[in-house]
Formats: C-alpha cells, structure tokens, sequence
C-alpha cells in the first residue's frame, strides 16, 4: 500500500482503537500537505457526531470554502450518511476510502452529486474493522445508529 | 406560531445570535420531551461541524438507534446535507423545518429515504436568517461553504 495518505489516515485509525474506540482514522489533504487529521472519538469523548471524517474536519479548523474545494478527503472506512453530507456541504471534490467491505455509505449519491469516490479495498483497512466488528459489535452498531 | 418545539428551537437560535453567532437551533423531541437542545457554534467554538442539529444531537448524548428511530428532530432553518445525512444515518424519521426561504437543503433526498419533512416557514425563523444574511454575509457563506 503505497499511498502516504491513507496510511496517514490508517494511523489515526490505530490511534483511535489504542485508546479503546473505533477504528476509522480520516485525513484532510490539500495541495499534497494534510492540513487536518482525525479519529472517531464516540468512545473517547462520548461523541455522536466526531465520526472519523468529522473529527479531521474539525481539527481542521475554519477554513475558506475555496480551500475545501481544493481538497481531497481520505478515510479508512467509507463515509456514512453524515460524513458525506460534510463533504458535499463544503464542496471538497474528491473521497478516497480505504474500504466498502465491512460498511457502505451513500456513494452513489456522493457520486451523484459530483464528487469523485475512489475505493481502494485496502487489507489492513478491512482487517481493522473485521477485528473491531467482531470485538465490539454492539458498539459498532450504536455508532452506524443500528 | 403554536408549536413550543419550534419555540424552543427559535429560542436556541437567538441565544446563538445574542452569544455572536450564527442564529440557528435545534431540539431534538422524544415522546413529547426535549431530549436534546442546540445552536451553531462556529462562532462560539470555532467548530465547523457544529451546525445547531449536529450540537443538538451531541448535546443529546449518546443514544440507543431505538431512540432515534422514535424522535423528531426540529430546526429552524432547513438541514443542510451535513445534518440531513446525520440524521439520516441515525434514523430520524420527522424533521420539522422552520423555514427554507433563505437556504435549502436537501429535502428532497432526505424524503426519498423515508424521512418525514415538514417546512413550517415560519416568519420569526425567516426574520432571524434575513436580518442575519444581511448583516453577516461573508460567516453565513462561511458556515454554507461558499
């Protein structure tokens, strides 16, 4: 897996099940340089909103909708319904998913609306999800709001 | 205007707006109670993820998907697709919508996937936008990544 990205991402993914929550890590990356990183923080801050991908955009910080528009967003896992919603809020053009396997979002309505989704199906990525499912899925399915 | 919900959601958009902020709120209503109340804090906390329903869901807690699927969820300007697809993810079936004359999500595919979507317009809700826009147009732009 060559992509310095979604191992940056992958990273944020381990970090966050190190702490005891889930693993999905999401970087930001504009012009080559990522400018905000994240992890799921429903474990760690009790959070129903810092998903992966909203977490990265949060840290971030305020930026100017030109910048987002010159972004692409990276995540280990693919962007359930809210985190597309904030991708297509701010207009950032481009998703790349580690992988579609262990959980689906709305990408053909990502897609719909623009936005260039590239699935990698990348096996360190499944295997932390698998190895998460199976552990906790009870926590799982709280944070996919099953 | 008779529905207290949206009363209390108007009133957590003007404490929003008294604070320096963007005047939008949120309640979330379960079994004819309150759960959850919020208002946009992109001002106040320099978040770009809390949107007035992303703070309202967040100050709700964590929740069992059980919970969710037997809530409304009131706001007084029409959801972005950042909080149409947080509430879709966690299954709220009914959002009431102050108002969409000055900004519109997307309604229509929150309908498609079953969600009840009632527009109020409601001209207190109207009123707090417009005065809003006009006075602050470059952090509304902001807060709709323009």
């Amino acid at each position: 897996m060559s992509d310095l990205f979604l191992e940056a991402a992958i990273e944020e993914a381990r970090k966050g099940r190190a702490a005891g929550g889930i693993p999905i890590g999401s970087v930001l990356v504009h012009n080559g340089q990522i400018i905000g990183r994240g992890h799921n923080q429903r474990v760690q801050h009790g959070s129903v909103i810092h998903h992966a991908e909203m977490n990265c955009l949060e840290n971030a910080g305020r930026l100017p909708g030109k910048i987002y528009r010159e972004c692409v967003l990276y995540s280990t896992l693919s962007p359930c319904p809210m985190c597309s919603g904030a991708a297509l809020l701010y207009g950032i053009p481009k998703i790349v998913v580690g992988e579609n396997k262990t959980f689906q979002g709305p990408e053909a309505y990502v897609r719909s609306q623009g936005v260039t989704v590239e699935i990698v199906n990348d096996p360190t990525c499944i295997e932390l999800m698998e190895k998460f499912i199976a552990e906790e899925p009870t926590l799982w399915n709280e944070d996919i709001g099953v």
